[in-house]
C-alpha cells in the first residue's frame, strides 16, 4: 500500500471482475472498451510477482481480451505492462479498430484522425462482467 | 507463414534465444537492451494461441524481463504485445531508464529529451543469451 499510488487509493475505473489477487475495470478513455487489469497489492513489475500469481494475472489480462473480442470484435487487441508513471502492476487491454484516433499506431503517440465514434452497448459493463464470470469462477484461483 | 510478413521472412534482430515456438531477439531500436519475443507462427492475437502456448510465451517473456533487470538494472521495464502493424504475434520487452529519451512515457510518444548514451557491455548478447538458456532450458517445454 502506498498512499500516493492512485491505484493502491482508488478502484481505477469501473469494476467488472474482482477477485482477492486483481481486478478489472472500464478504463475512463476515449477508446471503447479500454479496460485495465490492476494487481491489487503494490508491486512494480510481472517478475516481482511468484509465478503463480504471475500466470493468475495474466490469465485474467487473457479472459478480458477474449471476452472484448467476443462482444466488440477490434481489428485488433493491444496488451501493455507500462507502469512508468504509476509503477503499480497494471495491464492495458485496449481494443483496437482500423478508424479509431490512433490506428494503426499505438494509443500513446499523436492521433491520426479524428475516432469515428463507436458507442458501446449500454449494458456492456454488465454483459462483459458476467463473462469475465463465467471465464475465470472456478477456473482459477480465488 | 505469410510472405509479406517482416517477422515470418526475418529473424527480427540478433537472436539470443530459440526453440520450436518462439525466439528472442535484440531489437535494432535506440533503446538500450530493447528485446523482442517473437512467436515463430503467424497467429495475430494472444488468445489465438492455446492456454499451453499463451504460457509459455510468457514464460520466455518473463525470462527475458528477468535477465534484463539483472544484466542493466533499469529504472522500469515495460512489456507490450501490440501487433498493429506487423499483426504477427511479438512482446516488446523494454528497460526503461528515468534519463531514456521518452521516460516517462511510453516509447511511442513524443521525445521528452535527448537520450543519455548506454552503452551495454561488448558481451551483453552472449551473457543474455546464456542466462535465457540456463532460465528456460529443461525448464519449459521445447
Amino acid at each position: 500500500m502506498d498512499g500516493a499510488c492512485v491505484f493502491c487509493s482508488d478502484d481505477g475505473g469501473r469494476i467488472v471482475f474482482r477477485d482477492s489477487y486483481c481486478r478489472t475495470v472500464i478504463a475512463d478513455e476515449p477508446f471503447a472498451g479500454f479496460c485495465r487489469v490492476i494487481w491489487n497489492a503494490h508491486v512494480r513489475e510481472m517478475t516481482d510477482l511468484s509465478p503463480n500469481d504471475r500466470s493468475h494475472l495474466m490469465k485474467v489480462v487473457f479472459a478480458v481480451e477474449s471476452s472484448l473480442r467476443e462482444l466488440l470484435s477490434p481489428h485488433k487487441v493491444n496488451l501493455a505492462s507500462l507502469g512508468n508513471q504509476v509503477p503499480h502492476l497494471h495491464w492495458h487491454v485496449v481494443p483496437r479498430f482500423a478508424d479509431d484516433s490512433h490506428f494503426p499506431h499505438p494509443i500513446w503517440g499523436a492521433a491520426q484522425r479524428r475516432a469515428t465514434p463507436r458507442p458501446v452497448a449500454a449494458d456492456f459493463p454488465q454483459t462483459l462482467a458476467a463473462r469475465l464470470a463465467a471465464a475465470l469462477d472456478g477456473g482459477g484461483r480465488r
